[in-house]
């Protein structure tokens, strides 16, 4: 049947939550015995069950009881390539690239190892409750090609492109400007638009790109407005000087600057360092970021500062990413988890008690990843990032009906008897206990919280059960 | 039967890695194909299956297949009484006290809610592999009975006491210095030394005791110099600048000093913020700090400096400790995930390249968080920092037999393929694998990697299968 329903507890958002200070409920949607509507994979109806079950006597509904439903998360920045590379020993960034990276990566020029890998990649992301993300793929082709069939296979969102690199990486790792012109070309009249498939320009990051590359991108930039852009932005200090000095450049920003590639649909992977200057530029430039916790930790990269990007005086749109394999959990309510962390630790800084000259309260007041600001930005912040917040993001009729099943009491065992004190066994009655379990869900659960994974309107995984 | 054997692949720590620069393995001991005979919950034998196997001909075997069996893990800094409200949102460490905390801990006064919470709180604490910790309770006496209770029922080696707190707190959640003196004397002669059980005497932190308070404290530590002594140490910048107010302290250690309280079996929680010259006095006293990242990070107190209380010119005895509830999940597998993103982080400072001044190549050596460094410190290296190492930590005959069986399979999806590059179906033939093997539990997993926990030679925690 091309029409159907799915009742429960439904959370999402309509508004950015860092417009509604002291009042973050303007910015969601709970209803605690609701209703969605599915045509064709896209949502028809949106709201109270009693409301709208009476406009559609007769629908088939499936109730899912006892859990939270959210739109499906949006991973901003994640590698394919990396997904059995997690937890590399020992290095930060270059290093680690070099070490640990490289050689994996190469594999993924053999089309069976690269499709292996897809598989695996795919079932991570649904089963840590992602169902749309803007990944880097390697120099290879074909590596492109299979995470493109594979993600046509799920019918899930994606954005990705054939990641250009033409120096600093070992033999075999990297390919011609020209060559990736070309590729990039066919792959894109192959694979943009095509289905729910998107492609992205993505030259891995300005150290390992010439001047001829960083050309290859603008023209395939001005050839194709439509394609998004992916790239990595001021992710380590060490880069970040080899950067400047390589591109001769002020700041890293300026290396995109200069061949025009700065715009909507920029991304630029972990702005750990980003200057107010650079965020200033990328705030008008309608540019994002995307912010990976994991992975900024994990390599030892910094902290991001949450309340820059969120300043109302520039703010820039951000997605969270998990950035496997530097990121070490597939989840996003993992990339949650630190994110909090990260936000509470600068906060420390700009109280004043460690240098007065670094108080800033309102700075710190925006570093505070509240339940509503979380999964805003994991939902439909994360698609209004991408440019995508007309498609998904939340459950607007005539979005793509792609969605999470949380559940508050799985994951570690402590989960059950914490969540016992906000709700009891009929689950949340208002928009605040739900946020409540949504804060527990992200600092005490994992991929364990998330039951179910659906797109289009169809189930695309289910945990295991005990 | 009292005598019985274990069969598997184990992995133990003879001595600190931090000595072994470069020949991490020397620390270590690692039988693919082990036996662990024990007698009366003690090892009576320990090595290769070959060889302990024929001495104990006849007896009964549990052979545990495809798993890696170590020490049970040592927890040195956790609070019970906050079993339930791990994740508060919001707060730094004084706000969080009172908004949060403070009022968790107060239903601790009602002996069946402490029950409740025990219950929890050793539940929790065997699913994540832990099995002796060092416990902070409340200001009321029933709290440490329940405690040591349930402690006893499950034959865990604990350490733990009536928290001592005269100011900060509300009404309810403090008690006199004189009831402490008199209830801590009642408690220790009730239960130090009874079965496994030890007793700290444990004033919750110096901004929470007056003058009176740690006098008594001091009384106390004359009175009943075979107890332990267990508090917090420069957790938090704010806070530090209150106490050393309320003291008239230049540091923070100094409030102890002033009351001859630093010494063997003296832990001071977090030492986020330590100087140098504290870590000389640390270190010349033999006292010990706890390393909480999973709190330090969630409480934003900031970057634990592994490097510093590793400099072999002044090396100070440490544990890990998960913090429950600032630390936001049960398992040590959690904290060393975020012990190793600390060292990292810190590193990047290290390496000079923000700010060339802060260049220190040893230093960040000693930060980074190797699997042999790891789970030393999760097991030896703890009981070391708890004058416990002549019970546990390792399997010496003679020592207690609390073990975990660890599965490298298990947690988020993506583990099993990444540990399959590692090891096939055959699991590790040397040491190097299986220390690469936990490298993975410990960055990739979380307690559903802990497939076992086993007490004095008796199983205790065995996980759902699904």
């Amino acid at each position: 049947m091309a029409l159907k329903a799915i009742r429960g507890s439904f959370f999402d958002f309509i508004d950015d939550p860092w417009k509604h200070v002291g009042a973050e409920q303007k910015s969601a949607r709970f209803y605690a015995d609701g209703m969605l509507v599915v045509e064709n994979g896209k949502v028809k109806a949106y709201g109270p069950y009693d409301k709208i079950s009476s406009q559609y006597p007769g629908i088939a509904i499936t109730h899912i009881k006892d859990r939270l439903i959210l739109p499906g998360f949006v991973d901003g920045h994640i590698h394919m390539a990396q997904t059995r590379v997690l937890g590399v020993y020992g290095e930060q960034l270059l290093g680690w690239l070099l070490e640990g990276i490289f050689p994996e990566e190469k594999k993924y020029s053999d089309p069976v190892y690269a499709k292996e890998g897809a598989k695996h990649f795919f079932d991570d992301l649904l089963a840590g409750g992602t169902t749309t993300c803007q990944a880097f793929l390697t120099h290879a082709p074909v590596c492109t090609e299979v995470f493109f069939e594979e993600a046509s296979r799920r019918n899930m969102l994606v954005i990705g492109g054939l990641t250009g690199i033409d120096r600093f990486a070992p033999e075999g790792s990297f390919d011609t400007a020209d060559n990736f012109y070309r590729d990039s070309k066919m792959l894109i009249e192959k694979w943009h638009r095509k289905g729910r498939n998107l492609y992205a320009i993505t030259p891995r990051f300005p150290l390992g790109c010439t001047h001829d590359m960083m050309t290859s991108c603008q023209k395939l930039r001005k050839e194709f407005p439509d394609v998004w852009f992916n790239s990595h932005l001021n992710e380590n200090p060490h880069e970040i000087r080899d950067t400047n000095a390589h591109h001769c450049t002020h700041d890293y920003l300026e290396a995109f600057e200069k061949y025009d590639l700065v715009g909507p649909k920029f991304t630029g992977g972990h702005s750990v360092w980003t200057s107010d200057d650079e965020y200033k530029r990328l705030s008008k430039a309608g540019a994002a970021v995307s912010f990976c916790p994991l992975s900024n930790l994990f390599l030892g990269s910094g902290l991001f500062r949450l309340g820059k990007v969120t300043d109302p005086a520039h703010r820039v749109r951000f997605s969270l990413g998990c950035d496997i394999g530097a990121g070490n959990k597939f989840s996003i309510l993992n990339v949650l988890d630190e994110a909090y962390k990260v936000g509470m630790c600068n906060n420390t800084l700009l109280d004043g008690s460690v240098d007065p000259r670094n108080f800033d309260a309102a700075e710190a007041e925006r570093n505070k990843l509240s339940p509503y600001r979380a999964f805003y930005s994991a939902t439909l912040g994360g698609a209004h990032s991408l440019y995508l917040d007309d498609r998904i993001g939340n459950f607007d009729p005539g979005k793509e009906a792609d969605f999470v099943v949380l559940d508050w009491t799985s994951g570690q065992k402590a989960c059950a008897w914490q969540t016992s004190q906000i709700v009891d066994k009929n689950g949340p009655k208002d928009m605040d206990e739900a946020a409540k379990l949504l804060f527990s869900i992200m600092i005490l659960g994992d991929d364990r919280s998330v039951d179910q994974t659906w797109i289009m309107g169809e189930p695309a995984y289910e945990k295991a059960k005990n």
